[in-house]
């Protein structure tokens, strides 16, 4: 990783600053010393946290390379604050501008955690500093310093060689209930050190969004906070090279494949990570009229309270299956053409049980950690794909017992 | 009831079948043995199950008071069974109508239970057969052969004077999980010796509807065999009148009243026997742009999962409602004009916590077994109602353990 610093120039700064409840790492630094480039998407949620704001604000006007700051705590979603929370938002962007050297809109700030809140300001400011004092942590401590109800830290990288060069991605997550698109509730970024031009970059984080974490769910949930943001190097002294790449370079569809294999390789950690999973299901829609209805119909199964309790059973019951399709607000529908495939045993064919179905041999398809689920709706030739995981009685007891 | 036993001339009959796993009642013939008039409602799932294409193409036909019979079996929904399940409903309803002298058109069958698993069609003709032998049962005893999941037997009843006569209304239904609008999971059916014009009993039935079946959810989810039917007398010798009342009735607002009544008391059962419930929620969405906005946003936070499972701890996780509000597809939205209140706690104001909000208090409040939530928007005058219930760990246990 030492390149990928190096290139970046990026010192992590990590503490506790007591922000949530427990004693643990709560609050990160990032500190970016050589100019790069920043692009970020954010929830669609209207209910938007103070965090969110200044990100897009102080986003828009990023046009040139620049040096900058991401502030991160967790503890706190800062979120339904009011006019106090932003001016909270806005100190701690201050405060950490001050001590970097850097201008108000070269720092962007995060938190994730409880929303109506209000963030601790003063812990918030001792720990900047506190942080400061202790640079040079690792990206394990970042990832860990993010975690809210996470039970693992969640990294992913890739390296790949263009134009004679060795780059790294790599990306740090956070993200476990309030789980969907858009986005999935989640702190995600992902830094390179391969020089992209802006444009291209900004594509390239979107395009890569839409198929990774815009492709998962836990439980329906939108979160106020959801940010995913690339960071990427631009100078290339060190590698003897100076000018960016852009989506027109050969090796584009291998940067592409590497941004997005970390990004899909956080994404599924999120879900398999997701509040009380106990199994994880990659759901693909076939044959289905339009883009439209394929997702519809994959959200509505995904997010079917009675399918997600019959996979934490390992029970094959499809009925539940058919009953959420007819559910979801599609506009070519045919029963009979219906099929639905566990792993690789064909269960429902011409939107009945098919010929010799066996229940048992279900059941042990149904049983394993990572399911595939295939469904073919039979009128067309659209399809997507979304990663989701069961409903279990952790989940509940997580959810009930998340401030008690 | 007898007054409304013979207005109809209805004749219940009852038995167990062994339709389902249990040995339980599971199977009802309703023999209206005097001509009446019949309206229905069904689930808007496109997966529908055979008994509701057989009761919709019949009441299709229905134009004059006729003689008619409903004939219901629990334990089993033949819904997603194909074409022979379509032939085993036929064959149910051509021997109901052959043993009762009616015409096919004339029978209106319904079922409820697993999906995907075919009606065991002796088991149903013989249960018709040694039912019919065992005629003269109660409601009581008709609404406990359609249970499922239910724990309890859902009936409500309304007297009322119209023009010098005594009417009852009378209620009887099913429903537990798989409860969401339109319509919530169920069978309802509703009775009533108020002789109404067929196209008035249409648009009161509909309008009733919307009001209260249509305005709970339980998880969300939309079934197969959703039914809710309606059943009028048409003959008023006994009460030495014979003409029908019709909506230009002066009596006319107290006849919708209570079938309004009845119908709202059965949903909030339904919803109270929510699978898993232990807390039911009277939702109100206020000042809202539109209708269909105030309508999404209930629908958003009763069927979020975060907000139920904090409804189950009784804990007032604010952010929660506030973040459903803002994840629901509304057209106007201000953070900062919405307000909530729960019973009569006021804890949001302007989108933030109210000033000296105690979170005791609003747990206090979040503690009851019936809970008021208001939630004004603050950008206009129309507003939605929805009961719905908490999500617990029994919604799992009974979900994940249903068919095992």
């Amino acid at each position: 990783m030492t390149d990928l610093l190096d290139s970046l120039g990026l010192d992590i700064s990590v503490t506790s600053a007591g922000i949530g409840v427990s004693e643990r790492l709560d609050l990160a630094v990032l500190n970016f010393k050589k100019p790069v480039h920043i692009v970020g998407l954010f929830t669609k949620n209207k209910v938007v946290a103070s965090p969110v704001k200044c990100c897009k604000d102080n986003l828009k006007i990023h046009k040139q390379p620049r040096r900058l700051a991401i502030v991160v705590n967790s503890g706190c979603a800062n979120s339904c604050t009011g006019q106090q929370g932003d001016e909270t938002c806005l100190n701690v962007v201050r405060h950490v501008a001050g001590k970097l050297d850097l201008g108000f809109e070269q720092v962007f700030p995060f938190s994730t955690g409880e929303i109506l809140k209000q963030l601790p300001e003063k812990k918030m400011l001792h720990g900047i500093d506190r942080a400061l004092q202790s640079s040079h942590r690792t990206f394990e401590e970042f990832a860990e310093s993010i975690m809210t109800t996470d039970t693992v830290r969640k990294i992913a990288s890739q390296k790949l060689q263009v134009n004679g060069n060795l780059y790294t991605v790599l990306g740090v997550a956070k993200g476990s209930g309030m789980i969907s698109p858009d986005m999935a509730t989640m702190l995600a970024y992902v830094f390179t050190d391969i020089p992209i031009e802006l444009d291209d970059f900004k594509d390239l984080h979107r395009e890569v969004c839409n198929s990774t974490f815009n492709a998962i769910t836990v439980d329906g949930e939108m979160s106020t906070n959801d940010s995913f943001i690339g960071v990427c190097s631009v100078s290339q002294e060190s590698k003897g090279r100076s000018e960016m790449i852009s989506r027109s370079n050969n090796h584009w569809p291998s940067i592409f494949q590497a941004y997005e294999k970390v990004c899909n390789e956080l994404a599924a950690k999120v879900v398999e990570d997701g509040e009380g999973a106990t199994r994880s299901v990659e759901l693909r829609v076939e044959q289905a009229f339009s883009f439209q209805d394929a997702d519809r119909v994959a959200r509505g199964v995904a997010n079917s309270p009675l399918v997600k309790t019959a996979i934490f059973a390992a029970d094959p019951n499809l009925g539940r299956i058919l009953s959420a399709i007819g559910a979801s607000a599609i506009s070519r529908f045919d029963e009979s053409k219906i099929s639905v495939q566990i792993n690789e045993y064909v269960v429902i064919q011409n939107g009945s049980l098919v010929k010799g179905y066996e229940e048992k041999i279900a059941r042990q398809h149904m049983a394993m950690k990572k399911i595939k689920l295939l469904i073919s709706l039979g009128v067309g030739s659209a399809s997507s794909k979304l990663l989701f995981c069961d409903l279990s009685y952790d989940y509940i007891k997580i959810n009930a017992e998340y401030r008690t």
